[in-house]
């Protein structure tokens, strides 16, 4: 096979040729096909399946106390300890709340606005400007979350070892640049994991702004698919670096257990975890004790959760392969593309030649795949490239993967000739 | 009997000798009793064991969404169609959110600060002064809520059928009055329930505020324990008068099902549900739609509801009548006090001799005997008269509520000799 750039103008119109005439033989199949969220698959919900009916024997007590009643902010100690267990932090560090990590991240910026955090001068809403840093590629939902409160977003470049520190080290000299998103493992879409360099040097950050908030969401913790990395413990570093208030670490049992009703914490100084649960006594009286008590009978421990994750692992592993083994056959010889092969999270992301992702997208939607906008991994939805596309290989069954990369490759080889020959 | 009023002095002094004889002795039992807060009780709780473990035949689907995947903001459509049923509006006015109702009030508060409700000129946070109407004696927790956005709250005199209308009119006059806390429906603390009258005139209200909020806390809709009282369908009422967007119903099944692990909702205009669903959508992907699986699995329909709330009826009878009993026979003779006969709800709401309040509540405490904190059910904690006490009897087995209602009585004559004497 030779790369498209060696091919002569008719190599490439017969090329053009040949893939349309394979898309419309997709096109006849009249496909339903959805790469676009990264949603559990119905065989790894039922992973899950035992999460309730647990042995009741105990009561319905868990620490001495009757989940079925009111009272208890913010975890009962046995939630606390197992999370903390999971993120390697202290139960003191903890706060449990809600069925969503997102919802913790909009209730703290919410409050953040008409409260202010701990260590603000004044609400976020009495600024005249309020922006927050975005590596990017990244979570769409973060930065859907920041323009919702009018928030302004600066892109950061994403690199294979983080965010680029030099960026944001001059961006933070500017005290209306109040946090950073980070998805510091298998992040979101592009699967890498921040360095411990990295780490360090954001835990050593001096913002201008006292309240600056190191969003820190370990969405992906304990989710690997093929080996595990890791990650420094970014509330330990960031104490010894004079910025204990900074992080604010989450997580959920969203993609472990049921998604939409696991249980969802952060992880941050204990003064932080104070002042929330101060702030959110006014809210609610709270969260489902219920729950936790399921997810404690349930996962019991980190060993146990790890143990866990592993068998979500042997279901996506084929899943990440598939597609993987799909790219590098189909697209990898014609030299028009690269991709990330991440060893965990939930995502493959795709760069194909600037100025094609929205025509791929396009192609695909056409003839039955869905895809995630081109451009959606990036603040205000803009890809200055054209050119990143999210594959989310999660939910749908293996043989409709296969079949759905089996698509998107003859729709990248579309979109790219047309491109070389326009 | 005399009333206290028709006794000499001496006859006082020596009173007070015995009732204090008396008060020794419960001093001497060393007692642990608590009619605090409005909590069900274990018995209550466990009417709704069978909410979990439900028959899992139809592999979790609910409307054919698989409840344990994301997705689905604002409640299933069986789940709109039950509270829908239950407050006796259309499922198209129903928005399902979270565990507890209080989070959605708080949530449309904090919303209304952050964003501006639909209505609204600008974010109230953009407003030099928000003020709330609060009818007292009323619920503690609203009032904190709103004094937590820094609020002034304005006390309305609760009246037998609804608050001083009067007042409200004037009130509404001025456009920094952004809303009104109601509980229509057995009222915390008073018991008491609107009039249609009154329902009719608020919903006839023109406040200056294009947003005012009638934030209105249908907690115990459902909830008789001797007979049902009804109220008018506010929704409406208000949109028959031009006012569709004013109110805001708030209920869940915190004393339906399990406390804090129930369905919350509110039922308001299609406009304002569309409004708020909006802005949640930045906030969560959606709240637990297995509580709602298992709820609409355990409650079925309105009826079954009726049905399954006249059994928490039957456990709560026993205590009032005990509590009430006891006033009657040792403090109604004495014509010191005046209380409610409420017919539902979770409260019965107690008026000492002026000024007595907090030393009854103290004299309680001292013995082992806690209560709700004289002043807690007004604005401020502030009772102009010191008089109002709260008494829960729901959580207590009936034998300590019969106790803790005989140290009551004992601990309300001390503290009435003690004023009438000094």
């Amino acid at each position: 096979m030779k790369t498209y750039a060696s091919f002569s103008k008719q190599e490439m119109l017969d090329e053009l040729l040949r893939v349309k005439s394979l898309y419309r033989e997709y096109g006849d199949l009249h496909l339903s096909l959805d790469l676009t969220r990264g949603k559990p698959s119905p065989e790894q919900l039922d992973l899950s399946n035992g999460l309730l009916c647990p042995d009741l024997d105990d009561g319905f007590l868990l620490d001495g106390v009757d989940v079925r009643n009111y009272g208890v902010l913010g975890g009962l100690p046995s939630t606390r300890k197992l999370f903390a267990d999971i993120l390697q932090v202290k139960p003191d560090n903890i706060f449990v709340g809600g069925n969503a990590s997102l919802q913790l991240m909009y209730d703290l910026i919410a409050k953040a606005y008409t409260h202010g955090l701990k260590n603000s001068k004044r609400p976020w809403s009495q600024e005249k400007t309020i922006k927050f840093l975005c590596p990017s590629p990244g979570y769409d939902r973060h930065f859907h979350l920041s323009l919702s409160f009018n928030m302004e977003l600066i892109p950061v470049a994403l690199e294979k070892d983080g965010p680029n520190m030099e960026q944001i080290r001059e961006l933070v000299a500017a005290p209306s640049v109040k946090g950073i998103w980070c998805v510091p493992k298998f992040s979101n879409p592009e699967g890498i994991t921040y360095s411990e360099a990295v780490c360090l040097e954001l835990a050593r950050l001096r913002p201008a702004a006292p309240d600056f908030a190191l969003m820190w969401d370990n969405a992906y913790c304990i989710h690997s698919v093929f080996e595990d990395e890791s990650i420094p413990n970014i509330l330990e570093l960031c104490r010894e670096n004079g910025n204990e208030d900074m992080p604010y670490m989450f997580m959920s049992t969203s993609k472990v257990t049921f998604a939409g009703n696991g249980i969802a914490v952060f992880a941050s100084s204990e003064g932080n975890v104070d002042y929330i649960k101060r702030l959110t006594g006014y809210q609610t009286i709270g969260y489902s004790k219920v729950n936790e008590y399921l997810h404690v009978k349930f996962l019991k421990d980190r060993e146990n959760a790890v143990k866990h994750m592993q068998k979500h692992a042997a279901i996506l592993r084929p899943k990440f392969e598939a597609v993987l083994s799909r790219l590098e056959k189909e697209i990898a010889p014609l030299d028009i593309a690269h991709w990330s092969k991440p060893n965990g999270g939930y995502f493959i992301s795709f760069y194909a030649m600037p100025h094609t992702a929205a025509r791929i997208v396009e192609l695909c939607n056409k003839v039955g795949l869905k895809l995630t906008p081109a451009g959606a991994t990036y603040p205000y939805n803009t890809d200055p490239y054209d050119s990143n596309i999210r594959i989310a290989p999660s939910y749908p069954s293996l043989k409709d993967v296969e079949l759905a990369t089996d698509v998107l490759c003859v729709c990248i080889r579309y979109a790219t000739l047309e491109k070389l020959l326009s």
